[in-house]
């Protein structure tokens, strides 16, 4: 039952592991999309509303959250801000603010949250991370497979234990409908029935694409030619009759001999009927998945006239976005100390022995520690032990009367249990030294 | 003149060199942070409006960004959610929800934009970054002194080349209105005024004491105390006669004996009139200064009334706050290659040696470090050097016809415009061994 102490309705608080899982998987995407030049941009949480309307479709303006005027405007009821979207809109009005200042081509990677109003669902959230990373400039397909080769080693770096990227090109998909003469009016209904050939059986396919309108035989043929067990020849076959089509190959097997020494055989694989959407890609599109999970964990695509439909100058684009708050539960444990848990714990036997124990967990902290004092109200030493223990800590520092009159300090270590005197000035080093040997 | 590309008044676009000096800035202080085992939570952008409404005040109140509700009830024109307007209201949120869950003391610290629609100006942003770090379920006077002291760590870690911290008490100024016959209904105002010694002349202050009805000999009387280069003897006579004052002295006492191992001499004074606003704090209070700033650049200061007040549980806290956004501008570089900064640079010189090409950049990155091929069309090597100087490539590899058929590639030093050729094999370890001999 949502309680009146819950955050809103599909955001979440996130505590200390799962912040430092989440901080973990930032940092190793900043790392390999900086290995490959790519640099940071940080745009503000909200953009003005003309900005962000109209770019979605009809269904998207109302999943945005708007923002009311302020001070005397905000009895009309009127929104003049809303939350961004995405990441896309705002990169294409920094395209268009910043112009020749941005290096060309503009590799830019962006992590942050976005925001939509849909309805709240398992693994669908109202506040959720956006990772996107985009090549603007360079209509080379060397900037295509730039960026899929950095979003395949961020998957691996990430520690994803098993994924497949599944590439394709929007003119292999045209080159698709030509070859098997497919009227253009309904070529878009037909791709987007053919995308779903993973998830229905080919018959319920085979009877949608009759549905709008494609005689029974070739929808039947055309589902045959994406399902067998040789459908890339196949493929491949009808492709050579249409021109796109050739021009299709052409960048699917430019791109994968691009990765072919980059990434692990079978990784990569060209699949014709992923059609990824579609609706503003103009060449090579791919998407990654892994076993276990429903849909694509990330995929991306050229979209070279999208940049300026956004408001942005007229460039040509590649880019590709991960979906982290999918990835995230897939991966192994971060590994490192949680934060919060406690190297050393120093107890506060006496009040009076304050400041000598205050200073002891300072110098704890110089041999690059974590170490903090107790700071309940008992005296008693079962009492801080069982702090020290529930804070994680590898050792506990204790100080009482006898220790500051012979001037040591007592190690007691947590496992083991065991304990021994250390003198108090030479703490640190003999605290650092126990953690080397433990590591 | 502001553009229609421009981010939203009072908020900014980070590029590349801000995000990594701000970047920079975060793992500071996280760090820091976890080295005094306190531990990370990040809360939503929003809150629940009436979690928001009535904790900052009728002027907080409409400074909140207030969301419309969706759907159906967007033409009401009413809002049901506020972006949040600090980390503490959060914060108090999520002590109420998680109760016993969370480790007692709950020691956390939190960095994130937060939302005011104040009138933007210089250093005043309607977007901008706190970082509070707050120890909450503990009354010890060692729980304001670990804020503390971690707080004057961070500084000092971020390179913040000098502050003071100036210290006192909620206790010593009540105990001041008390030794000076001052009456409890004219309290608040004679502090606030008293509070502006630094910025107008003592017969400023006076005089506007005597506005708030203070007789002008006991205005006179109180500013010199205040002010005499012997005020904190001064002071510390006149506290002796009120028991709050004697109270808040020994908190004082207390709070710079703990420290006095931790932090340079003369970093923390013990300054009387120092008054923090005040309105919630219950104890010891703090404020740091750097020179060439107006106002203070971090505080904080215990509250053991505010987290309930706010609507979370009865618990003591101390906690503290810093400028990240003023402190920022005053650190040095941040040091390490700007993202987006290339090491190495590799041409294309010919579209038939992509492959190879591509591979190379790809050794390159395999031997940590930053790689990318040219995107551009141009085949000139002049343009494509032209291209690796402004990447800030120390190195460009040259891969043409000549090194092709040879086998090797040419690394051309970016700084001396010396050539050498490489096997292709080992130019990953080749371009390493030669980062090593840089750095």
């Amino acid at each position: 039952m949502p309680s009146q102490f819950d955050p809103p309705s599909g955001t979440r608080d996130f505590l200390a592991a799962d912040v430092e899982r989440r901080e973990h998987a930032f940092a190793v995407i900043r790392s390999v999309f900086q290995s490959y030049g790519f640099e940071p941009l940080e745009t503000p949480a909200f953009e003005r509303l003309d900005v962000l309307l109209g770019k979605y479709g009809d269904e998207g303006d109302k999943l945005i959250f708007k923002i009311l005027r302020r001070g005397e405007h905000e009895a009309s009821g009127e929104a003049d801000l809303g939350l961004r979207y995405d990441l896309t809109v705002p990169l294409a009005r920094v395209a268009a603010a910043y112009g020749s200042q941005l290096p060309t081509p503009y590799k830019r990677y962006a992590i942050g949250p976005v925001w939509r109003a849909d309805r709240p669902g398992k693994d669908r959230y109202r506040e959720f991370v956006q990772c996107d990373v985009d090549s603007l400039g360079s209509s080379s397909l060397l900037a295509d497979a730039e960026v899929l080769s950095a979003q395949s080693d961020l998957l691996a770096e990430l520690g994803l234990p098993e994924f497949t990227i599944l590439l394709n090109s929007r003119r292999v998909l045209a080159g698709l409908l030509e070859a098997f003469g497919i009227l253009p009016e309904i070529g878009a209904g037909v791709l987007t029935s053919l995308d779903k050939l993973d998830k229905l059986p080919a018959d319920d396919v085979v009877a949608e694409l009759a549905g709008r309108g494609l005689p029974a035989e070739q929808a039947g043929e055309l589902v045959t030619a994406l399902t067998a067990p040789d459908s890339v020849d196949r493929v491949r076959e009808a492709l050579s009759k249409s021109d796109e089509g050739i021009a299709g190959l052409a960048e699917v097997d430019t791109v994968l001999s691009l990765l072919s020494g980059q990434v692990p055989a079978g990784r990569i694989v060209f699949v014709p009927r992923m059609a990824r959407g579609l609706s503003y890609y103009t060449g090579p599109i791919w998407e990654a998945v892994a076993p276990g999970v429903a849909g694509s964990i990330a995929g991306g695509g050229r979209y070279d006239q999208l940049i300026q439909q956004l408001g942005g100058p007229d460039v040509p684009a590649t880019g590709a976005t991960i979906g982290l708050e999918r990835i995230l539960p897939l991966l192994p444990g971060a590994g490192g100390p949680e934060p919060g848990r406690l190297d050393v714990a120093v107890t506060m036997m006496r009040s009076d022995l304050d400041v000598p124990s205050f200073a002891l967990a300072a110098a704890v902290r110089r041999a690059n520690l974590r170490a903090s004092v107790y700071l309940g109200s008992s005296t008693k030493l079962g009492r801080q032990l069982r702090w020290a223990s529930d804070s994680g800590a590898r050792w506990t520092v204790i100080y009482g009367t006898q220790e500051h009159e012979a001037g040591v300090a007592t190690v007691r270590d947590m496992r083991s249990g065991e304990q021994v005197q250390v003198p108090a000035a030479e703490l640190g080093e003999f605290l650092a030294q126990a953690a080397r040997a433990d590591s």
